[in-house]
C-alpha cells in the first residue's frame, strides 16, 4: 500500500502542469498562480485511496482527483468573493488581486475544466461517476446558501447546522472517497461504508475545527485563535452553548454576542469552560469518529488496504493546528 | 418535418418544470423564477433543429436542449453580475433581487444541473458532447473576459473583435446545432458543415445586432436605439469607424467618444452615415450569411431536411427588432 507522503508526492506530480490555455492570460493566469499555492491536496488524495481500497490505483483515479481538487478551488475562489475574504492560505485572494468579474469567471472555467478531467475516464464508470459529481456539487452549493442564511438568523439549531456542514464540508469528502472506490470497482455495499466513513469523518473533522478555533494552541494553529467568537460566527460551540447555558452565563453570552468588549474571547471562553462546552464538543467529536471507523471497518477488503485510509483519518483528526 | 413553433412549443412543454429542490429556497427559488421568464429558446431549438437534420427527433435531443438553455441562462445571470446590470429581459436581475452572493451561487448550481441534463443521454454519445459542450463553456467564458479586457482598451481592430463575438455568442448557437446532430448520427464530415454554418450565422447575427442598435427603428427594436453609441461600446460599426474614418470626421468621432454631448447619438449616427459604415456593415453581414449557407447546403442531407433551420436562419437575420 501506498504511504500518505506518497500519495500527496505523485498526485502533486501529476498536477503540477498549466490546466489552462496561455490566452486570455487576463483569465488563466490568475488561475494557475492559485492552483499552484497548494494546499493540503486532501481530497485528491481520497481520491487515490478509495481506489486503492480496492484495487491498484489506476490512471483515471488521477483524473479524479484532479476534477475534485479543480472543483474544490473553484468553491474556494467563488466563496472568497460572497464572503469578501481579502485572504486566502495566506496570499491575497484571486478577486482581490484580479477583480471580482475575472474572479467569478475564472471559478466558472475551473470548474467547467473539472469535468474535463472527468471526461477522461473510462467510459463505463463516466455515468455513475458523473451522477456522484453532480450530486455533491449541488449539495456544496446548498450548504453555501445554508451557511450565509444561517449568517443572517439569530439561532440556528444544532441539526441545521450539522445539516449545513454536511453539505458544506463533509459530501466532497465522502465523495471523493467512493467516486475513486468506483474507479477501484467496489461493490454498491461497499461503496456506500466508504461514502459513510467520509462523510462522519467530515463532520468530526469540522467539530474539531470549530473546537481548536475556541481552544487550539496559537503558537499551532496557524491563524488568531478565537477568531470565530469575534465574529459571532455560528460554530458547533456556540449553537450548543446558547442552547445549553442558563441563568447569568446565558445572559452574559448573549449580551457579548451582542457587544464587542476588547476582552470579548477570553470571556465567551470562560462561559464556555463552565459550561462544558469543550468537554461536550470533544465528545460529539468522538460520537462522528466512531460511527466513521465503524463504517471503514465494514467495508469488506483486509486491515492492511484500509491502514493509510486510518492514517490519514488520525492526521486529520489529532492535528493540532 | 417540424415547424419553428411546434418544436418551440414541444421545447417548451419539456423544460416547464421545477429544475431545483424545494429546499433551499433561498437558493432555487430565484432560479425558477428566472428560467420561467423564458427569453426565445434559440439555443434549445438549434439542438432538435440539429438532430432533426439527420433522423427523427430523439428524446435524448430534449435533455441536450435542457442542458444548453441552463447554461445559457447561468452565463446571463453570471455576466449580469459582472456587468452589474439592473434589468434583463424587462425584470430585475437575479443579483439585484436577491443580492450578489445568491446570484453567483445560483448561477454556479445552474451550471451543475446543466450537466445533469446532459448525463441523461445515452452513454454512447456521452464522452463526444461532453467534449463540445466543455469545449464551448470554456470558448464563452473567454469571449466574456476579452468583452471586459476590450472595455479598457482604447483600440481594438475587427479580427479581435470578431474573434470575441464569436466565442460569446457564435460557439454555443454552433455547438447547440452540433450536439442535436451527434444524437442524430451524422457523419464527422455533416457534424462540422453543421458547425460552420451556426458558427457564421452567429457572427451575421451579431453585426446585425451592432447595426439595430445604432440604425434600427425605435418602435420595433424593444430596446433604446443608440444605447451602445450612448455607452461608447465597441461595436461592428464604432471599430470599423475608427478605422476608416480620416480628418475632421475621425476627430469628431473621437471628440465624440470622449465627451457626452446631448446629440451624442445624432452626431455619430451623421459620421457612421457619412463613411458608410451602414451599408459596410450590410456587405460584412451579407458576406457571413453566405459563408452560413454555404455550410448548410454543402450538409449532405436532402433540402426538405434543411428546410426549417433556413427558416430560422432567416427569423434571425431578417428580424427588425
Amino acid at each position: 500500500m501506498s504511504t500518505l507522503e506518497s500519495l500527496q508526492a505523485s498526485f502533486e506530480s501529476y498536477f503540477n502542469h498549466r490546466h489552462f490555455p496561455a490566452d486570455p492570460s487576463t483569465l488563466y493566469n490568475p488561475l494557475e498562480g492559485f492552483l499552484s499555492n497548494s494546499g493540503k491536496r486532501i481530497r485528491p488524495v481520497l481520491c487515490l485511496l478509495g481506489n486503492e481500497l480496492f484495487d491498484e490505483i489506476h490512471p483515471d483515479a488521477y483524473h479524479l482527483a484532479a476534477a475534485v481538487e479543480l472543483f474544490h478551488n473553484f468553491t474556494l475562489v467563488h466563496d472568497d468573493i460572497m464572503d469578501k475574504a481579502p485572504l486566502r492560505r495566506g496570499q491575497p485572494t484571486v478577486h482581490a488581486v484580479h477583480g471580482e468579474a475575472t474572479a467569478l469567471l475564472g471559478g466558472d472555467v475551473m470548474m467547467v475544466v473539472a469535468y474535463d478531467y472527468l471526461n477522461k475516464i473510462d467510459q463505463q464508470y463516466l455515468k455513475k461517476v458523473l451522477h456522484l459529481f453532480n450530486k455533491t456539487a449541488k449539495e456544496v452549493c446548498e450548504g453555501q446558501q445554508l451557511d450565509m442564511d444561517f449568517e443572517k438568523l439569530e439561532k440556528v439549531s444544532l441539526e441545521e447546522y450539522i445539516h449545513m456542514i454536511q453539505l458544506k464540508t463533509s459530501v466532497l469528502l465522502a465523495a471523493s472517497l467512493q467516486m475513486g472506490s468506483i474507479i477501484g470497482g467496489a461493490s454498491e455495499h461497499n461503496q456506500g461504508h466508504v461514502y459513510e466513513f467520509g462523510r462522519n469523518l467530515g463532520i468530526a473533522f469540522q467539530i474539531q475545527d470549530d473546537y481548536l478555533d475556541a481552544f487550539g494552541d496559537p503558537s499551532k494553529f496557524g491563524k488568531q485563535v478565537g477568531g470565530d467568537i469575534q465574529s459571532n460566527k455560528k460554530t458547533f460551540l456556540l449553537i450548543h452553548a446558547l442552547a445549553t447555558a442558563k441563568g447569568t452565563d446565558l445572559d452574559e453570552l448573549k449580551n457579548l454576542i451582542g457587544s464587542n468588549p476588547p476582552d470579548k474571547v477570553e470571556k465567551v471562553l470562560a462561559i464556555y469552560k463552565k459550561c462544558k462546552i469543550d468537554d461536550w464538543a470533544n465528545t460529539l467529536k468522538e460520537a462522528y469518529l466512531n460511527k466513521a471507523y465503524h463504517h471503514l471497518n465494514e467495508i469488506a477488503v483486509s486491515a492492511v488496504r484500509k491502514q493509510t485510509l486510518r492514517e490519514l483519518a488520525q492526521y486529520l483528526i489529532k492535528r493540532d493546528k
